[in-house]
């Protein structure tokens, strides 16, 4: 399979790398993957939504809980919420009239090992 | 010491934040602020070069050794450290010709706690 093809079947947001920054250098491939989600979360009103997503209660929130905590309007929280889902940070599962977005952690996994300090000389 | 020098010595965007996402939801400032170094993060280039840096030997490396990596101009190269400087993710000092620059670990330490996933319910 060519990278093409693979960067096409997998699912969004699947990094499925990496080492901390400090073992070793990333690969430019490994690089465009995991930029994206920094990228996605590189934008103070998509971190707001995260982390009230996150610590909504049961670790799901409805857009309905979400919309009123923005001077924002909701095509712009909509946009948001695509640009988050699509970094594989969030997914939406529809019940009823609402959507429900919870946290997905394995991009945040990815983030997490990637900074990991442990090998970071000061 | 000159302003120039300064700029170049000192780290900047000091975050002073945060608790993990999924404890409590991130202020308005404490998002604008942390969004500053996830954006910083958010090009391939520039994590590249942030591992590049952390994983050179000592912890640190000479922007000579940064720029045959890749196939951009020196004055692009110094564009994407500048960035990353300025979300106080490095710090450069010059010694005779070139710039050293070394990964500071108190922005990746507010990007470890941010996505902390001890408390994500999944």
């Amino acid at each position: 399979m060519s990278n093409q093809e693979r960067l096409l079947v997998e699912p969004a947001g699947s990094v499925g790398c990496c080492e901390p920054l400090a073992r070793e250098p990333l690969s430019a491939a490994q690089a465009v993957e995991l930029a994206k989600v920094f990228k996605a979360m590189g934008d103070p009103v998509r971190l707001r939504l995260l982390s009230l997503i996150a610590s909504h209660d049961g670790g799901e929130a409805c857009v309905c809980d979400l919309t009123g905590v923005f001077d924002l309007t909701g095509p712009t929280i909509s946009h948001h919420l695509k640009v988050l889902r699509e970094a594989g940070l969030i997914a939406g599962e529809r019940r009823g009239t609402w959507v429900y977005y919870r946290v997905l952690p394995d991009a945040l996994r990815q983030v997490s090992a990637v900074v990991s300090l442990d090998e970071i000389r000061t």
